[in-house]
């Protein structure tokens, strides 16, 4: 609300990451129907046309706002190496929940909106899904080349982990200690199932 | 091939029907941008005015075709009475895997492709959620008023089956058997760990 209106010279690195802030704000709290681009405009003090210079359509601006929040939740998230690995799962998962509870609507557009089958939305989560994955499969098996139905699982679970956050975010039938407690546990069961789901089949073929 | 070019007398009823066959067959195993509306027709012996006024879009058509499909495949993995549980949710496992891979095409359309977001299609691919959630919850608590964090378990085991299937349908690095024993060890593996936080957390609050 104290910038409103405020016009200030700012270079065109510091404007564009001034109006990300102002998307990061907006797209967090209200959904994208909600959000007109008059408003953006008149929250970083510029005028419309201006607006327009830097992001041609409010699709391009929300683009934008998603990758930046994408990667802030990436480092928001990243494993903490002081920790032994197991905890450190379990911190990352909490880390992503609060992140996801702080910026409900933005996660709420990015995966059930209107604009959650835009080709570069989907390319934004799709990323953030194979970070993800790639740090769990580093955490569980650090040394080898993982088998590939633990990677399945493993994949398989962040697609849970979304499904569940987004429907726990509109209806709250539980705690977020619950939630965090039911995908960790969740995470440990499919790992379990891809192991011996992977023995079970190394065996039929005579290894 | 064989209708190609045959016009016959169809009651309104007959010729739908005959349309949405048709559209199974197309759509299950070819990309929706690949078929054009003039196949359709062609394949029907009907005239594209004539199939205009059954579907008056393409996308009207393929919304019709999905929900024909889902209730296929909704009765086609239906839960099989004369088996034990724990075999009925196997084998409903084993059905719907079997089903995705015989409409591959079908599937990767619904989940993954450019109408993966049309809000009809959405509905139709959530209505099919609900409804394997709903079976596999009479199986696993069959008498009771299920705990909140089952349901939430469940529901996102859906999730994870549909994104382990739609990846293992586009990459195949494993055999379906070993895709039917992963799913069935992670539900199992879901559901344990939806019981034991929903336990933790109920001893937390002191019940």
């Amino acid at each position: 609300m104290a910038e409103r209106g405020l016009r200030r010279r700012l270079s065109v690195d510091e404007r564009r990451a001034e109006l990300l802030r102002i998307g990061m704000r907006l797209f967090s709290t209200r959904a994208y129907e909600e959000i007109w681009v008059e408003e953006i405009a008149e929250l970083a003090g510029i005028s419309r046309g201006l607006l327009y210079h830097y992001f041609p359509t409010k699709r391009d601006f929300y683009v934008a706002v998603s990758r930046e929040a994408a990667a802030e939740a990436g480092a928001l998230t990243a494993p903490d190496p002081s920790l032994p690995p197991s905890e450190r799962l379990h911190a990352g998962i909490d880390a992503f929940v609060r992140y996801a509870e702080e910026h409900s609507q933005g996660f709420l557009t990015a995966y059930r909106g209107s604009l959650a089958g835009d080709p570069e939305v989907r390319a934004i989560v799709e990323e953030g899904r194979q970070r993800q994955a790639a740090r769990i499969l580093e955490l569980v098996a650090p040394d080898d080349e993982p088998p590939p139905l633990l990677c399945i699982a493993v994949y398989g679970w962040i697609a849970l982990a979304q499904s569940i956050i987004a429907r726990w975010l509109q209806k709250r039938e539980a705690t977020r200690e619950a939630v965090c407690e039911l995908l960790s546990g969740a995470l440990s069961g499919v790992i379990a199932a891809a192991m011996e789901a992977d023995e079970r089949t190394r065996s039929l073929v005579g290894n």
